[in-house]
């Protein structure tokens, strides 16, 4: 099945303890579609400027992802610097050059109009509802958000929330939106504001998903370097909504999976700057990670304690 | 097998988003042989004041908690006031009164220098030691430790290091310890300095065992209601150790058991304030959340990408 995404294209400048970069291709739609081609066609939404290189849109076209959806306009294309400090866990933005991306208005080319699955990146509310209703038989829809958007476009985000299937958010956005401290509580309240699922992102500490009743916790893979955490939410992202679209089913069974599948692709992201070591994978690495997450969690049953 | 501790018994005056206690029982020493004591026989070795109940006493003697070790001294039990705000990660003190636990003097009664299995709690490293120095031929220490002397007595826990199978810190700790961001190397240095296993406890987020050479990670489940984190940790160190000291053996499959084990005991204990739900268990209940805990992690096999 294909899988379209809307999301930024861009080009980040990154210091972490390990090192630095400079114009680096990023963005949450490249994360996201590079890790999601290894499981199925990807349609890209985004915006370019007149500086993007050819070369990065070759390499896209082929992992057999489609740009037909991804428009070049005047001027730049949009730019992020950060910085790192030493637990990785938080970015602080040191620099943010929306440029082409500010008047972004995704018009989806007419074949898009009939994609199944359907990822919106984390943009503004206004826009991902503009996406959602031009397609016309969406069978899984999943959406990221941050709390720009939840405290600031709170309407906006409200309608998202009631059409879609899934909702990726960290433990702080999770409370912010459903403004509950306890991450089950909170989870259930964003439930009912609409998305059967939740998907609860939490970094180095792995990720929860609290499914259609049942509640499914994968672990971080400990990593022994984490170069740069950048990109590491979309390319979960990716990997897990790639997964789901190729197999074609929602059942407990592929959601688990899927999650698995998303933290294997966001432990190969953060082991090099940029896209560096996402666009190196194939099936053997997956698959080799995927058991090495198996072996991390199993353990035996329990014999009887009385 | 029976499992010596070391710790403290203290009263607990805390108060969090949920509610708020005064002079409740805690200390570590409490927390781990009551959680322990669902798992195999208990030794005791801490002190307490004029003022500790004779039911209390009791009430650990009916779980099968050895007391010979717990020394009564003229004075007052050890006091701690404490504070959570709403992550409930962390705790701010408020108010600490050593009392009794100033003088600490642990001498082992002459049956308790044949422990095989031995548990040093929180206290300064140079008790540890002399705790240490008492037994014959222990089998598996575990030991706890915290900034507070990594920072202090660096040379009286590098000595402690040296004789213990296996350490138990937080991130925070265990990164203090090692003077090292990254998580896995910090635990491979941890082992440099003497302990086989270092076991990385993570509050909500889980448990990660740096087992011989392999990895193995257990969430916390994710509860609807946190009362009270107090005592988690040990709880969490008390099932583990229990566990291991009743299997009698050291391999793979009953560390990462244990591992287990040891967080269905802290996911009870933070249910309620003090030892209210931690003293309520039995065999079913223990047995009924390790299976919610296997049913949290299960997934399925890959099938080949290809």
């Amino acid at each position: 099945m294909s899988l379209l995404v809307v999301g930024s294209v861009a080009f980040d400048s990154i210091k972490t303890p390990f090192g630095e970069v400079e114009e680096a291709l990023g963005g949450s739609a490249t994360y996201f579609s590079t890790s999601a081609s290894y499981f199925t066609d990807v349609q890209l939404v985004a915006v370019i400027g007149e500086d993007f290189p050819e070369k990065e849109l070759n390499e896209l076209r082929g992992r057999g992802v489609d740009l037909q959806g991804l428009v070049r306009t005047p001027g730049r294309t949009f730019r992020w610097k950060g910085e790192y400090g030493m637990d990785l866990n938080d970015a602080k933005t040191l620099d943010t050059q929306l440029n082409v991306f500010e008047h972004f208005d995704p018009v989806l080319p007419e074949e898009y109009c009939n994609a199944e699955y359907v990822f919106l990146g984390n943009i503004h509310p206004a826009l991902q509802l503009k996406v959602l209703e031009q397609i016309k038989a969406p069978k899984f829809i999943g959406a990221d958000t941050m709390n720009f958007w939840i405290n600031g476009w709170p309407d906006d985000l409200r309608k998202v929330l009631a059409k879609i299937d899934m909702l990726f958010v960290n433990d702080a956005e999770a409370r912010a939106l459903a403004d509950e401290p306890n991450i089950v509580k909170a989870a259930e309240k964003i439930k009912a504001m609409g998305p059967k699922r939740v998907m609860i992102k939490r970094g180095e500490y792995g990720a929860l998903l609290f499914d259609d009743g049942e509640t499914f916790f994968a672990p971080a893979y400990p990593l022994e370097a984490v170069f740069d955490p950048t990109g590491a939410g979309d390319s979960f992202g990716g990997g897990f909504m790639g997964f789901v679209a190729r197999n074609g089913n929602l059942d407990r069974n592929t959601l688990c999976q899927a999650t698995v599948v998303g933290s294997v692709m966001a432990s190969y992201c953060v082991e090099r700057f940029s896209l560096e070591r996402l666009r190196q994978l194939g099936p053997n690495l997956i698959e080799k990670r995927y058991q090495q997450f198996a072996e991390l969690t199993r353990f035996d049953p329990l014999a009887p304690l009385d």
